[in-house]
């Protein structure tokens, strides 16, 4: 079962007009919200995250967080037999008669469906994961999580085809993120991540993350980072809300530690294990 | 009545999966086609261009030139109270069964639509249009016409609260072009507009345009345009496929011309009247 605009109904018979502003130009926001066991993971960031790429794309925002928070809950209980789900919910502008860039008064369009997720395994990466590098070709505003995501997908199709995990984002040779997920670096002991601002997502998973590393007293700083120091790092993280926090042993044909899991990295994933049980 | 994968339907009847990837993630390109008295303008560059976005982002075009143009006619016919149509046409990579980034063999989505318009009058534009400029933070591949449209709706609403027909946009103090449309200058006889690449979109019109000054043995120059060059211009025009050519005399506070229609623009225009109606 998905929600469309109130409605709970099939998959394959939520329709939505060519109308709508979301086909004709990519204009709503998103939002993917890990479920475990029933309880949404850091809701009130996430939600808080909504809010902000309404503001920033001027959508009013539809629903209160009360409203959100009762409409999720049934969509993830039509759904008991998923120990795990992972929650899509996209906003869009709303439907014009016709088609032109500007825009009028308009009635969001709210649509939201709940996928099964393996919540990661340790023990399926101690091998560590490869990515390659490629130009950051996206626009200066991916710090608002928008459907206009043709760049993303570009990327992830090649990851995809050449059987990495990801590929890492250079911007004038700074490294920003992947392309669905937040990049960490480690050296000498210190975790590294490119600060907030508008070449990267804020990722609530990235918050959690700097947050498992202080709980170890471990020195954190956003700072950018050079594509020499990804390279030279002795370790590279990725994170996002379905991968949590993922090691990367390979990037483009550079071996990082010698291509061994560092010692950070389990310390970090053993943590995040913690906060999903002490948040949800 | 508008075409859907086949069909001619209402539009109000017209409806798309959630799971279209033009839905979902801007996963789509597009075209319009100014169609005068029955008869579509630069019919083949405008398809060229179509199997060039297709391909750089790799949807396999689903049909042939005769079948589009077939296809293209009977919209045209359904609506002949209409003297001028412009004609939409969208194709996206298509629905999968659910949400993820990357894409196996899917059959694409077409729809196109057909709206009236009404040709460009070239009394109603003497005195000359206003612009304002902004930084270009659009992706660095606005020369495939996706659907990935966020930034430049964002544009179009701004020029639409301010007023003036279109935001005129500066990539590192280069001057691009307008967010839906190319433009051009013209300093001491000769006329410059921004080189085909990654920061523009290669216009139909633009090219259309070229040849209007070329008819006049009137200079042309493809390069980069400070944005100094571009506030110092005799004349400043804007040009895509349902305005045309038009005239900028004022960009933010700045009068070009002290305000007035330059000279060659009115001879532009002419000419541009007589392609239309020889390449119709």
């Amino acid at each position: 079962m998905v929600y469309l605009n109130g409605d709970f109904l099939e998959k394959d018979k939520a329709f939505v007009s060519v109308m709508d502003r979301g086909f004709l130009f990519g204009d709503s926001v998103y939002e993917v919200l890990p479920v475990y066991e029933g309880n949404i993971f850091c809701f009130k960031p996430h939600l808080h995250r909504l809010s902000e790429s309404l503001e920033a794309i001027k959508i009013p925002n539809p629903h209160t967080n009360e409203k959100w928070r009762m409409t999720l809950q049934q969509l993830i209980n039509y759904h008991p037999q998923h120990t795990n789900q992972s929650i899509y919910l996209q906003v869009t502008r709303g439907c014009d008669t016709d088609r032109k860039h500007t825009y009028g008064k308009l009635k969001p369009t709210v649509y939201m469906q709940s996928s099964p997720f393996e919540a990661v395994r340790k023990e399926d990466f101690l091998s560590g994961l490869s990515a390659i590098t490629r130009d950051d070709i996206r626009w200066s505003q991916c710090n608002t999580k928008v459907t206009s995501l043709l760049a993303n997908v570009m990327y992830a199709q090649e990851a995809k085809q050449n059987n990495v995990e990801d590929v890492i984002l250079c911007r004038n040779n700074i490294v920003t993120e992947c392309s669905s997920a937040n990049l960490f670096i480690v050296k000498n002991g210190c975790v590294y991540t490119h600060p907030k601002g508008p070449h990267i997502l804020p990722g609530i998973t990235r918050e959690v993350v700097l947050e498992c590393a202080d709980y170890y007293n471990i020195n954190t700083e956003e700072v950018t980072i050079s594509k020499e120091d990804l390279l030279d790092a002795d370790e590279v993280w990725i994170s996002s809300s379905t991968r949590e926090v993922l090691p990367i042993t390979k990037i483009d044909d550079v071996l990082i530690n010698q291509g061994k899991v560092g010692g950070i990295w389990p310390l970090v994933f053993d943590r995040y294990q913690v906060e999903k049980s002490l948040n949800s």
